[in-house]
């Protein structure tokens, strides 16, 4: 199979190609492509260097699968050419995802919506895809009724000026100099920020509305109950998310472990008293989404309270990707 | 009067007597007392270097007003013979934050209740104190039902052993190295930990556990629904936390801010739509409880979204118990 993938040089796109290697895709041709900007650039895959190519009218002919992780300006511009060159768009900027005749996927959760698909399918948000890796089995069991979600972004969801805000203000902290904002409103060093994706008339963010609306899609759930604060978090990789889960009927802790330790993409790792979580640090370059401290909410009935890490760039992002395809073209 | 602070060399402790002295306090005679281990240390008050002695059964002859921040078993050990001696007690320790005889108070929500104390007065968590001093003016307009808080904790909270912790940890990490763990059960640098106290055999941590039955205690509302998930976050000083709290009766984001910005010990930081909050570093250092991202709960009714922010050292610990002071001996 020829297999494109447009935005290769940035972190995203480095990680497609990783784990398209890693997982053994049957790529025959790998086309790594970018702005002309970072054209020329390359990319490791099976061993060699390939040089980066400037996207152009061109790029897509005789592609079968074309991996986007270009930011959405980019995806709006070449999707629909690629897909009208015939190759399957895996996109992982926002710009389709809530579009109705684009199918918004995640392998474990909704993996029939890739029946409708017209050539361009959506990749939803990182800190969506690790909710509803998690809650679709519990879902399945006990009916979801509402979901509210806090997460702690890393900043490797920003790309490489996050990575750099990040260590560089830390840095500049403590030397006791006084650290730069960078890509954020104010600096990410030694603090959190409640603002991801800026913030409208209603006072909920981007990021915020991204968890609402593409849950709802995801479980074909149009009113879903979705509260949602989004953090960007002092973390270079990996998201946390504190979730609290109601359900139509109960179900315990015990149950919801049972259910999760069977799940496909679930780490249950639940399964002592003290300890009984992962961190972003310990998810980090991992594959399962790791679901811990689960509990019965001690505010509401039929609610269940858990802790949910995943890799941003793996599952929230290139892995999910790659898994679309998989799904695609391997079944 | 005389003042005694016993824990005099702690983070909080300092932050005590440099309250006492910021706010005029009538302080005659001050005594800053510790364990044998750290008498001898000196602590600076209105220009001057005070000697801090080893606390014995001599200690509160004659004091009027002992500030105590120097942990649970100490607190048990010395409070009632500090009471019985005739000073009046108010302990930053979770030793008698719940006993029934015990005033648990904010002065902003319940100054009443320092009407019926024997001697002791708890300060309560400084996670605590901050989301009920932004809920209580909301609770006396629409009726609290429920608050859903998720906590993001600086390492002061832990005393200097967390902030070694932090520091060195992300010196290590920069360098490439491996962090310690230090106080904490794995490393805090450039990651969040959900896990503050210990987890009991409901899932639930000691410091969630104080979140519930503290706000319960402290609003007179013993039934309260109330859920947590309290996290340690790389930040220095100042904690946030997001809010979701449910009302009786419907309020608008308008309405809130209006009630908020009339409040006592809160400052409503909500004026615009784009960068409509306090960080933990802006909080630093400061008195004030910060509430902003006022908006409607996107997944339940009658509800409102917050991000409250407090320098814990300060209206989580010391600032208060120093109002709680002047509340008492004052009013």
């Amino acid at each position: 199979m020829r297999v494109a993938v447009l935005g290769a040089t940035g972190l995203v796109g480095r990680e497609m190609i990783k784990v398209l290697e890693e997982r053994g895709f049957p790529v025959g041709e790998l086309l790594p492509l970018a702005s002309s900007r970072s054209a020329g650039q390359k990319v490791p895959f099976r061993g060699r260097d390939i040089v980066v190519e400037a996207v152009d009218e061109s790029s897509f002919h005789g592609v079968d699968c074309a991996l986007f992780s270009a930011g959405s300006d980019t995806s709006r511009t070449w999707a629909p050419r690629a897909a009208s060159s015939g190759a399957v768009v895996i996109d992982n900027s926002s710009a389709w995802r809530m579009a109705p005749d684009v199918p918004l996927v995640v392998p474990e959760v909704n993996p029939k919506d890739l029946d409708f698909h017209r050539g361009i399918i959506a990749n939803p948000n990182c800190a969506t895809i690790q909710a509803v890796v998690a809650l679709k089995p519990l879902h399945d069991a006990a009916w979801l009724e509402s979901m509210s979600v806090v997460t702690f972004q890393s900043v490797s969801g920003t790309g490489r000026r996050g990575i750099e805000a990040l260590s560089e203000g830390s840095k500049a902290v403590l030397k006791g100099e006084k650290p730069e904002a960078g890509p954020y409103t104010r600096p990410i060093a030694f603090d959190v920020l409640p603002e991801i994706g800026s913030i409208d008339k209603e006072g909920v963010s981007e990021e915020e509305r991204k968890m609402i609306n593409e849950s709802r899609k995801i479980f074909h759930l149009p009113d879903l109950a979705v509260s949602c604060t989004t953090v960007r978090v002092p973390v270079f990789r990996g998201h946390a998310e504190s979730i609290v889960a109601a359900f139509g009927k109960d179900v315990s802790p015990e149950s919801a472990r049972h259910v999760l330790r069977e799940a496909p993409g679930v780490r249950c790792v639940d399964e002592c008293l003290d300890g009984n979580y992962a961190t972003c640090r310990e998810a980090a370059g991992k594959d399962p989404v790791f679901v811990g401290r689960i509990r019965r909410d001690t505010g509401r009935e039929k609610a269940l309270s858990m802790w949910v890490v995943a890799d941003n760039l793996r599952k929230g992002a290139a892995l999910n990707a790659v898994q679309i395809a998989e799904t695609l073209f391997l079944r």
